[in-house]
């Protein structure tokens, strides 16, 4: 091997500030959890993370899978799309998201990497340093991530548990500035599990009227709400205020590692032009998503049965209810019956603790002595509250009739009895941590 | 339909000014270039596009395909990778990739949304407001583009096209100053066509082990070179100057739009810890590329074969022989035969136009009264020139045993047909705007 130097000394090379502004508040408060600690003799049960494809039993329906499998056999679609997507996927997400009172075009519609990309592009087009966003606390820490890295102001306004998390308005408004660009609501909402009701929604949309603030709606999660609930995009509830809002197929459809996610642009009285023409310089960045997927999407969305997104949302539902079912007679916890989403987050009553200082000693102490592992609720701006993705499967075992191997019940009756496991020792813990 | 609001007016929303900075070079000159006026009565033959699927004849390898839709129906990566990519993906990239003077870990490689996202990380960590970058010119307009949108100062060095496109060294000294904070060199180069010998890249190597710079070396075309040329990774020829290497499917395995693209990090002395970690909390921001594709990964890496690669070697390198040929007797046209990638860089000698004043005319009137469709050098900082991209058909005819069908073989006569059409347009479009 020739080379052309000696090999003098060269300098650190430093990174810009920027990047090292750009922290994921998970990864932190997850690094200051140690998991060499855990007890091993119990297997890990992880309750943490928000994919539904993590316990192997939720599967991506077959329709999706098979028009995926499709367009690739077909070679047709591994060419670049344009930067804002395929006509074909923005017309199917056009006529998919049109609401009564604002009907939608492909041109209304910019495809992303994912949801994340789509609130990347939100925030760019909107924030610079110096300016403000309201986001929801608790609330999905992507929001503050990317802030950061633009380095913009965000301000978390008050969610109220008691009232199913829906916002302070009163702090809402008062956060409200000369400089605030934006009100960012996420609903049916991540951590929190709540789905807005009309009425609610109506007064979110006052605030922002008489703010003359546009609002970002992050509705990744609509449709996956319980029954007695209902899911409403909040640009259906108005003809003034503009809205943003961002989705993706990771959580509806079970497949969050396609990355595919788009921005949907509810402009009632063209003032989002100059948003537009921005969103669509920004898409030229990266191009957006794959290919094949974006091909897929029309027949994704046309062809999966409506029996099947029915049967992930009572798997869910019934998850939801067994773990609230179960946590709340556990001693100084308090949970708070989500409405919608896969998630549920369980008040920790510190005051009755024998020996749990927070919500990060409590998840951890829960996994060294349990191997249960739950993000705390500092991930979300939310101390001593804790997060469960239940997630894992239930009524699967109805279906036991259409299982084509023992493999395959064996597995699923493996992953049930972790998820009852993981109740069973968090309820050892409590007992054993605190007062009743 | 009900609504809160009575529809007062809404003031126009502003987009932020990094948004509205962001600029397409190419989308501006084509914006320019009206297409309305073109020859309707001859078929549009684009030869504008670095897409090697936009014939529809060049088709990424049976392997290729096959191991994505193994991956798709086996429904277990469905799930979210890691923000910097799947550990197996990585793996497999780190060990084609390894050089004998810097051997690589899966920690050393970044999976990104294709290489332009793997270009905007690389940027956004190197540069902030008030730093610069150096950069080729004429060079590959998504440079500037990701450039502007930081907010950093891009400087053009020269390349000189009678020296193979080699950078004028000279010129490169002298545009660094203390705010420079990265060189950026493209080989296999686009638009020009160059690929630089191993004597070349020690000079700039030099140049950067001097200033104490990193170098960003987008070899996204690597292997993509024709017979008496050498792909050489610049990484494999210092042991000194840190250097990261981005590149990724879509030119080698002609799938562009799957985007899959990957950031390496040559670090012979640990200089880039700091960078490391910017890039790593960057990742975080959009989570990275298609799980399918990850997975897929290591199997195209393995599965497709040398004579699939020699075979579009063959055809490009064919290709360019005859573009080159057929270029180089046209009045007032001076081809640079290209040593690589996808692409020629044609001269035009203004001096000799009878009523052409620049390139952007040159390529509205080719387009107005030829239908043939070429980019004008502008678009990549280079006027008085154009580029040809000559990924359509040439060679494919000597396959015709392997054809299935008629149809096949119809659309290949056509395709071919069309190429050779191109250049018969264009010589007459020279013969009559052009003195010999
Ligand atoms: C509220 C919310 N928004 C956005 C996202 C990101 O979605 P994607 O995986 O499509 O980037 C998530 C993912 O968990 C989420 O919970
Ligand atoms: C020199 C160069 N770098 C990077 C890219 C971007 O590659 P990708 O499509 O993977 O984003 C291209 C695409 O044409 C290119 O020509």
């Amino acid at each position: 091997m020739e080379t052309v130097e000696k090999g003098q000394p060269f300098p650190c090379i430093e990174a810009s500030s920027a990047s090292l502004r750009t922290s994921n508040p998970i990864r932190e408060v997850v690094d200051r959890i140690d998991t060499s600690q855990m007890n091993k003799s119990k297997p890990m049960i992880p309750l943490s993370i928000g994919d539904p494809t993590v316990f192997g039993n939720l599967n991506a329906c077959e329709e999706t899978i098979q028009a995926v499998v499709e367009v690739t056999k077909s070679c047709q679609a591994n060419g670049y799309p344009k930067a804002v997507g395929m006509i074909e996927a923005r017309t199917a997400i056009a006529k998919e998201f049109t609401v009564p009172n604002c009907s939608l075009t492909p041109a209304d519609v910019i495809l992303t990497s994912g949801c994340s990309h789509a609130l990347q592009l939100c925030l760019e087009v909107l924030l610079e340093p110096g300016k403000n966003i309201l986001i929801p606390n608790p609330g999905f820490p992507l929001y503050k991530t990317i802030c950061d890295y633009i380095g913009a102001e965000t301000r978390g306004y008050k969610l109220s548990p008691e009232r199913g998390w829906q916002i302070d308005l009163k702090h809402l408004r008062a956060l409200i500035d000369s400089n605030t660009r934006a009100i960012l609501i996420n609903n049916p909402s991540n951590p929190c599990g709540a789905v807005y009701p009309k009425s609610h929604l109506c007064e979110i949309l006052k605030v922002a009227e008489e703010a003359k603030l546009p609002i970002i709606a992050d509705e990744i999660y609509h449709q996956i709400v319980f029954p007695g609930n209902e899911s409403i995009p909040i640009a259906s509830l108005t003809n003034v205020v503009p809205v943003l809002s961002v989705g993706g197929l990771a959580k509806r459809f079970l497949v969050p590692g396609w990355r595919l996610g788009w921005i949907i642009v509810y402009d009632h009285h063209n003032v989002f032009s100059q948003v537009r023409e921005g969103l669509e310089r920004l898409s030229t960045l990266i191009m957006g998503a794959n290919s094949l997927i974006q091909a897929a999407l029309p027949k994704i969305i046309q062809n999966v049965p409506t029996s099947w997104h029915l049967s992930v949302l009572r798997n869910l539902h019934m998850q939801a209810n067994y773990s609230y079912e179960r946590l709340s007679h556990m001693n100084g916890l308090e949970p708070v019956m989500p409405q919608g989403s896969m998630y549920i987050m369980v008040g920790i009553q510190i005051e009755k603790s024998r020996d749990i200082k927070n919500d990060i000693d409590f998840c951890q102490k829960l996994l060294n002595e349990e191997s249960v592992f739950v993000l705390p609720g500092q991930c979300f701006g939310a101390s001593n509250y804790f997060r469960i993705v239940f997630c894992a499967p239930m009524d699967k075992l109805a279906e036991v009739g259409v299982l084509q191997d023992v493999m395959k019940l064996y597995l699923l009756i493996g992953y049930l009895r972790l998820f009852f496991q993981a109740y069973n020792r968090m309820s050892d813990f409590c007992r054993r941590h605190m007062r009743s």
